[in-house]
């Protein structure tokens, strides 16, 4: 399990869809996961501490958990699955922590990500998924603009 | 306290933005909020009964509630705060049962209706703001297509 954090939100230039760019914390390995520009604009007001006027939807989530005593502990990208045509679902899971218990929650990574940033918990991605879908530095990187 | 059901979502022609169309239970006032583009997809395929592959930001949230032992039992539209530029802000106030008590949430009301088409719960809105924004039957209703 490798701990991962948000490096930015960009587009794709090829399919001008919205990026998230997750790093490893040593920096060597990105992972770039195509998300829709709800997603992206809803994780990019919170790592740049953009408060809305309204509360948008992942906030509402937010608040929702507070109010039940509930809090995200981590959020961990398990899986990746193909599907044949060269395009693939990332999947991911949220961990919940209730009064005596812990809740799994399956999720889009897109909207895992968007939680993490606003709670603070720490994000992480199987080996497995890292290594199907990972891009290592010495490439410079995925392009992302 | 008036309730509301939705009619459908549409287009307002003159500016191209999404509208959500409540209509009261006589069907004599109709109460159209603008809404941005990804809460209209949510209710449109909530009330559609459409499942998408992944779940979407409300249906997570359903989740967590139903994983909190967290019911929405109603969902008041309770303000209207005009802008003095002809603009004008839905308020709304979320209505949550867990165990032992009763939890209020403010919402902006496009998320509020998109969690109570899920939950199947009541839809209200204040007097008060039926008429401010409502529009009579005697009009043929708003023009949303």
């Amino acid at each position: 399990m490798i701990s991962l954090r948000v490096d930015k939100i960009g587009l794709d230039p090829e399919h001008g869809q919205a990026i998230v760019l997750l790093k490893d914390d040593e920096g060597r390995r990105y992972l770039p996961i195509s998300i829709g520009p709800f997603e992206a604009n809803a994780i990019a007001l919170a790592i740049e501490n953009v408060q809305p006027p309204r509360p948008l939807t992942h906030d509402l989530l937010k608040t929702v958990l507070d109010n039940l005593d509930a809090k995200i502990t981590r959020v961990l990208i398990d899986d990746l699955k193909e599907a044949g045509d060269g395009t693939g679902t990332f999947y991911a899971q949220i961990t919940l922590e209730a009064p005596g218990r812990l809740i799994e929650i399956d999720s889009r990574p897109s909207d895992a990500i968007a939680l993490a940033v606003r709670s603070g918990c720490p994000i992480f991605a199987l080996e497995k998924v890292l290594d199907a879908a990972a891009v290592s530095e010495e490439s410079n990187g995925p392009q992302v603009h």
